[in-house]
């Protein structure tokens, strides 16, 4: 790629549209900006600027457009792709500090947000009000930005789906500077091509979302959480068809094995209910009354106790069901620190084949003699599984890190899965997408990369590229 | 446009392919497939053929694109804005007879069906074994292909949201006759642009769906409606706001008025339960338990009460709820049946604005001196409005459509609704939904149009061109 590098007179003219605190270059950029979550991708950006508003990003991205710099947007950081990291270095333009709730719009039952708000500012905002915003990623500190940028589902996709689902409209700004509205606070939509659905799971390489309107519920009045050893993975897991098969549809249904859990109480400092069998599922079901929710969870019980489930552990306090899924959320963190480096594989694969490909990873440990932890999604197939590099030189790691990772995207395709489930692909999973998809899919995603940014300007070199 | 026209080359070609007792031309062809079901835009193809199988779809896609003959496909004709209109000419490929359930996966909950399956057929299929599609548009001779092109949403979007949100994963034939896969029956994706969300609501023009992955849900358990009578329509569209921001969330509320009920009692020769206010609401709770779904609808009918309902019938047996809802559904042919001649207006806008837009629509009657009946669905902000030519002559009744429909969808944007709630663009709805989004929007679609059908074969002169 041919770009212009970021001079000082483009400084200049960043400062001339946000001021000169908000404007970053050489030195005094900060180094998170260079990666992600992981950082298995590096690079730092030429300038960074922290917008607060569309117009800002709109002039910036027009003239970055006009004089052929590559811009990378950002929220807060916390990708596992690199699909925020500058690999042509450029313009970053860091959209966390738009921050605000801009309207709860009740008689609609939509919020309207910028980019920067973090998903447990939301959480914490709708509830206040009674309302509810289903998605639920582990991380809580990412923003809604990058959210709808990956489309990530989280935990309660099995009952009410994933991002996608609740994104009413969007507020666009297009790598030329343009500035679109797409959708709105309308329920229905089918006037031309969705391209609001196409920005959502973008990764930010079509246009950069400047605002949000998302779609809100009435929050369930009760939740109860069920936490369920088996004696073993296979036979937890296993067990997930015939519930889902069941047609009861508990909110969430994540697996986890003893050695996450041990993990996330090691990081956390705090004790989990029960920590002494070998694979747990871990169900809530939401109501609005406690027969409702009790004639799901009793059915479901019985089900894992026919499939060889130890117990039933029913956890109906906040502070219980606080205790369990904090100690869910740690998880990422937890392994993280337990090892050098590590880094992860985000498959979905059909909801009946994630014990398959749960036991295959298994034998990839034996086989690579490498440590590899799992946790996920069981109740939509969302599997996240991360390979560790503990004490390995830097040769061996890469080497079998890849074959590790060959060897499970290849599975889950066969499976009939597909590359990411909620983390996307950003830089670092686009070989594996370009072996899942045939050439014609990649071709229509580059058509379409084309008529959105021509010059190639809008985070380049990621997803189709 | 410069297409080839078809010739006894062609029809030789596709006789090879299909067999001699599918290809139509010349005269053999039923006029039926001139129109959809408003018949307001009209052109013969000049050759159909009734395709059964994806194998079909793309050789006939292939040749088209290399000798450069426009196609238009087609399911059951349903459509109301010409989508399904060859106004080019060239071939037509009728996917009705591809019409196969091919997989029930109970452990995936998914339905696996060709294009040409009506959703009468998958509603009877599913609920055989206790399962839910929820998608409901009135019309349930319209093909889940149609469905999918439209994104036709129904009467159940206020709780269950639209086609888009069932559609788990899509065959599609190309342009140019590549067969894609795109989605499964995996939950969650992040794996690249959403093409399957570009795909839904594209009215035929980007690719061929020739198989389809649907999401399904348990089947509720029981479900309750409720006939609202009101002295007027604005004050039962007016409470409608209220019964959403309660946080009651019924599965369909609908909004009628007398001159709808006795149309429809007339055409279908059947009494309505009570026929005797100016407006009613028609709500539906459904759930798992009568419990719930009784705590739910009395909370709603109080509300009801209190905002000036004169009365509340509940229909809680299948007949009287089939007799409610038939009637319902048969709305459009009862309108349909009582004047010469009628175009459509199926705006969506904010919940909260529908009443001031039915009042606008009140107001354009008396202004034009022409008919204009309405319902649809309050609940979620879709209109159909539909204009009646009732003795014009053919000078007026164009003039004065041609001057209510502007009014309508300029009114429609003043109060940030779409041109298309559920019925889509196709080629009547074009040059309003030019006016709607700005200059860039139509050129992104024109953009998308172009990656995926360069040489603008399929379906061509809809939508966006």
């Amino acid at each position: 790629m041919n770009y212009k590098k970021v001079d000082f007179n483009d400084i200049e003219y960043l400062i001339s549209v946000c001021g000169s605190d908000r404007v970053f270059y050489g030195e005094n950029i900060n180094e998170d900006y260079s990666h992600d979550e992981l950082g298995g991708v590096k690079r730092m950006p030429e300038a960074v600027v922290q917008v607060l508003s569309t117009e800002e990003v709109s002039k910036i991205m027009k003239y970055a457009y006009e004089n052929n710099i590559p811009v990378t947007p950002r929220g807060s950081g916390t990708g596992l792709v690199g699909a925020s990291v500058p690999i042509y270095g450029g313009i970053m333009i860091d959209l966390s500090n738009m921050n605000r709730i801009l309207e709860l719009d009740e008689e609609n039952l939509t919020l309207t947000v910028e980019p920067g708000v973090l998903l447990m500012e939301i959480a914490k905002f709708v509830e206040e009000h009674d309302l509810f915003y289903p998605p639920d990623p582990g991380e809580k500190t990412a923003t809604i930005g990058g959210n709808i940028n990956t489309n990530a589902g989280g935990m309660r996709a099995v009952k009410y789906g994933v991002t996608r689902d609740y994104v009413r409209g969007l507020e666009v700004v297009l790598p030329n500077g343009e500035v679109i509205q797409v959708g709105g606070k309308v329920v229905k939509n089918s006037s031309g091509y969705s391209i609001k659905d196409l920005i959502v799971g973008s990764e930010g390489t079509l246009g950069i979302v400047t605002k949000a309107i998302l779609r809100l519920l009435p929050l369930p009045k009760k939740a109860v959480s069920l936490l369920i050893p088996f004696k073993d993975l296979e036979s937890a897991i296993e067990t997930v068809p015939k519930i889902i098969k069941s047609k009861s549809i508990p909110t969430a249904i994540e697996f986890m094995q003893r050695a996450a859990i041990v993990a996330a109480e090691e990081y956390l400092g705090k004790k989990f209910p029960d920590n002494s069998s070998d694979a747990y599922l871990l169900l809530t079901f939401d109501g609005n009354s406690r027969e409702e929710i009790e004639a799901a969870y009793e059915r479901v019980a019985h089900i894992c106790l026919e499939e060889g489930a130890l117990d039933v552990y029913i956890s109906d306090t906040q502070e219980r069901q606080e205790a369990i899924w904090s100690a869910r959320g740690a998880f990422l963190e937890a392994i993280k620190a337990t090892t050098t480096e590590m880094d992860e594989c985000d498959v979905v694969v059909p909801r009946n084949k994630v014990a398959e490909f749960v036991k295959f990873t298994h034998e990839l440990e034996d086989k690579f003699n490498i440590r590899i932890r799992s946790f996920g999604h069981a109740g939509d197939g969302n599997l996240h599984i991360y390979v560790l590099r503990d004490d390995l030189d830097e040769e061996t790691w890469h080497k079998k890190l890849n074959d590790v990772m060959k060897c499970m995207y290849d599975r889950a395709r066969e499976l009939s899965g597909q590359v990411s489930g909620e983390h996307g692909i950003g830089f670092a999973k686009k070989p594996y997408l370009k072996e899942s998809l045939n050439e014609e899919y990649i071709n229509l995603m580059r058509g379409i990369k084309m008529a959105f940014d021509p010059k190639n300007i809008l985070n380049p070199g990621k997803v189709c590229q």
